[in-house]
């Protein structure tokens, strides 16, 4: 699927033009001949001969931008001086920063902050351990640990490849959800590795992300890291996204006049996405469940076999008989959740479904079947792009919930507080707003975040696992 | 030794006062007859009757400012309303923070920072590894790891109890050095898994500072990490103590008119920084230099037995039999170097030495001998404390040389790296401005972090252990 120009490919180009009416008009025409979006248009400077200009455009494609640069130097009164890569250019050096919270301009705020006064906090910490909430980050910080094995879509790339990715994740942490999140990116890819790293570097944060850890390796690893921390520790990827796809769900079934218990689901792809996502519908009621593999049909999630997959989800996954095909599964389905990879549905398949059917088409970046005939064919149409309507993004989910677990100075991110931010996340889009094309607010909606944090902490606090009752201002004295 | 008021505890305490003229003075000669140091004097609110006052003074330990605080509400017309502790004030939520380089404003720049654009990023660094340092934070940061085993001079006070420690180191990073630095405090004490630990976590980082680990397990754990990682790995308690002590010996020697290599030089104290400060020495030219332990003499570094010193200096240590006394020792010395413990010399002691006697009293908080014996026993007398002439910080010489390390993407922080710290740190005092009271830069010294940073990139572009040749941009261009 050819995406166009697009966001994600944008260069900003230096070019030296001969300065008389029509020479700009000529780089417009050939942009507009070679298929690519102009953006901004700036002078930089001007003689009575040349004019400098620098112009930004989107291509969709490397290649394609390096075509359209080659392109715009055969106009015979136009030189490119330079070009660069927008996106490249965002990340040099990097996309955070610790900051320092008081200015360390005197001598007096130095013996204060550092040795010796800072002796003090120590020991009215190795005193009273609990301490360490309040006068340290740990009460603010998250760890976001990722090996490096599952990069976006993109693969097993590595720990170094993967630390840009985990500073976009710290900025969104900072931004919307004001948490301190720093990158730990481990050049180990065995579990018990990583499960020691992780239990050894515990103690400094508040709480742990594990981010883009492949396959069947995370569900162990996160396992065992919940057994044996103190703090909350949470899988985006699985569990993130399994939040805003079932807030996604809630909203879309509202509109259709459907109910989630009697709903018939089919979910394509089991992978870390796709069985989180399998448990949280179940645990929030879902009772007709398929999960679909290459295999075909490889999850019975009704009738006998429900409590089964209640039970644990992962041991009733039956590989080796599939009990059918995608179509067999897809056959007066209501809801169709793809978690798998690009264009494994035709429009064919839809139709399948009974009528009013929802389909979230979540593979990235191309989604399951292509946006245009997936809202075609059904009623209420999502995808994880930010170019359609109704974008289910795991960034809805995660800083709220961290930002609540934080606030409660919770133990754990349990199924309770998963539901409640998932309910709290639906919530937010009154029912007289909801529409077709409206169905999950959006990253930016300033409520996301607190309402999500509210109802995860209350969570927290109804289930025991909070340290913290309330939000209110602890003393300041240590003893 | 009683160290009197100190900023080390300092208290701001509301009052109400009876609003006649009078009340206050009783307050302040209340402060003076117990030994309080009075410090800022804030109005609250006043009515005819009373007067609220905000009060901030300096006591000597916790157990004192209680007692201040009782002696202020026995006074008739004065009420003690709430105190508080400026340094856990400080302390409240911690002193570090995450912050974000680009406003997360719109969708389009999410898009760039973050998926998907952020995937082409990652896909870049996985084609070429090198690229990490142009793209990412690793290129400006450092992990602080510590054990909690030797929390300042405090002892194994565990991992969370020294987060507030390395926060602050954490503030001197970024204030001094402009660097991002943040803490990993770890809650093993095992070397092999510290080792270990590290390893896995360094693909992240630009560069390892090792913090508050005790010997002699600090030895092993940073030769191992030196050896398997390809960044710098320094542990800041044994050589940027070892740094500092180099610069202002070799000031205070030009100010004796006696040279290195000839100057008989005692160190008292072989844990980390003490063994540190010995290969230091030896590494800049010390060719007389004996060893204490409370044992007695247990290092020989002169005449047969330098070479093994300079090859080996931990296998030279011969606690066994010892070869003199402390005072053996300092017969005829003319520098003596106190690593080890408060109040171990007397002024007699010092007298042993030679004339022109450079003193360096560096235990922390209470000094080898009190300052005021030092002085008047001494030509040149320094300790690790601020409120004295000739303060030998250890973050003099930090934060340059990691600035400087990493402006070169050095692999590795080497001896003359070291030296080249101590030397550039010594010169920022021009001749003519050396005295007696000034042998070493204030830590608020614009010059110091650049000349050190300069002089130690130099180093190890000498040295061939620089990824860049040069401070100059690179490229914007993945490609």
């Amino acid at each position: 699927m050819d995406i166009g120009p697009y966001s994600n490919y944008r260069l900003t180009v230096r070019l030296e033009l001969r300065n008389r009416p029509g020479t700009f008009a000529q780089v417009a025409a050939r942009l507009a001949e070679e298929g690519a979006n102009l953006g901004a248009v700036d002078i930089v400077s001007a003689t009575a001969d040349r004019i400098v200009r620098d112009i930004t455009f989107d291509v969709s494609s490397e290649a394609h931008g390096e075509h359209v640069l080659k392109r715009l130097d055969d106009i015979p009164d136009v030189r490119v001086l330079s070009a660069s890569d927008r996106i490249f250019l965002l990340h040099l050096g990097g996309k955070i920063k610790v900051q320092s919270k008081l200015p360390l301009s005197t001598r007096n705020i130095l013996s204060m902050v550092y040795t010796p006064g800072v002796g003090r906090v120590s020991q009215a910490i190795a005193r009273d351990r609990s301490k360490v909430y309040a006068f340290t980050t740990k009460q603010n910080s998250v760890a976001i640990v990722t090996d490096g094995s599952a990069v976006l879509g993109l693969g097993n790339l590595g720990p170094e490849a993967a630390l840009p990715v985990m500073e976009g994740k710290a900025m969104l942490f900072r931004e919307l959800a004001g948490i301190d999140a720093w990158p730990i990116c481990l050049n180990t890819q065995d579990p018990d590795e990583i499960v020691r790293t992780v239990t050894h570097l515990a103690p400094g944060f508040g709480a742990i992300n594990l981010e883009d850890i492949g396959a069947p390796r995370c569900f162990d690893i996160e396992r065992r890291l919940k057994e044996m921390l103190d703090i909350p520790v949470m899988h985006d990827d699985q569990h993130g996204t399994a939040v805003v796809i079932l807030a996604a769900l809630t909203n879309a079934l509202k509109l259709v006049n459907k109910r989630l218990d009697k709903a018939r689901v089919v979910v394509i792809g089991l992978g870390a996405a796709g069985t989180a996502c399998c448990r949280m519908l179940l645990a929030a009621g879902v009772s007709h469940l398929k999960g679909i593999e290459p295999e075909g049909i490889v999850l019975q999630g009704d009738g006998d076999q429900l409590r089964a997959c209640r039970h644990d989800l992962r041991a009733a996954i039956d590989r080796g008989r599939p009990a059918g095909t995608l179509q067999d599964a897809l056959k007066g389905a209501d809801v169709l959740i793809g978690l798998s990879v690009g264009n494994v549905l035709t429009p064919d398949d839809l139709m399948l479904m009974d009528k009013d059917r929802i389909v979230f088409a979540m593979a990235n970046p191309d989604p399951e079947i292509a946006p245009l005939a997936g809202t075609a064919k059904s009623r209420i149409f999502a995808t994880g792009r930010s170019d359609h309507p109704n974008q289910i993004n795991n960034a809805l989910a995660f800083p709220g919930m961290f930002r609540g677990a934080l606030d409660a100075q919770a133990r754990e991110i349990n199924e309770s507080m998963k539901l409640a931010a998932a309910q709290a996340l639906a919530e937010i889009i009154p029912a007289t707003a909801l529409s077709d094309d409206y169905i999950i607010p959006s990253l930016f909606d300033k409520q996301v975040v607190p309402k999500i944090a509210q109802a995860v902490a209350a969570a927290a606090r109804e289930t025991g696992v909070a340290r913290r009752r309330d939000r209110g201002g602890e003393g300041p004295l240590a003893d």
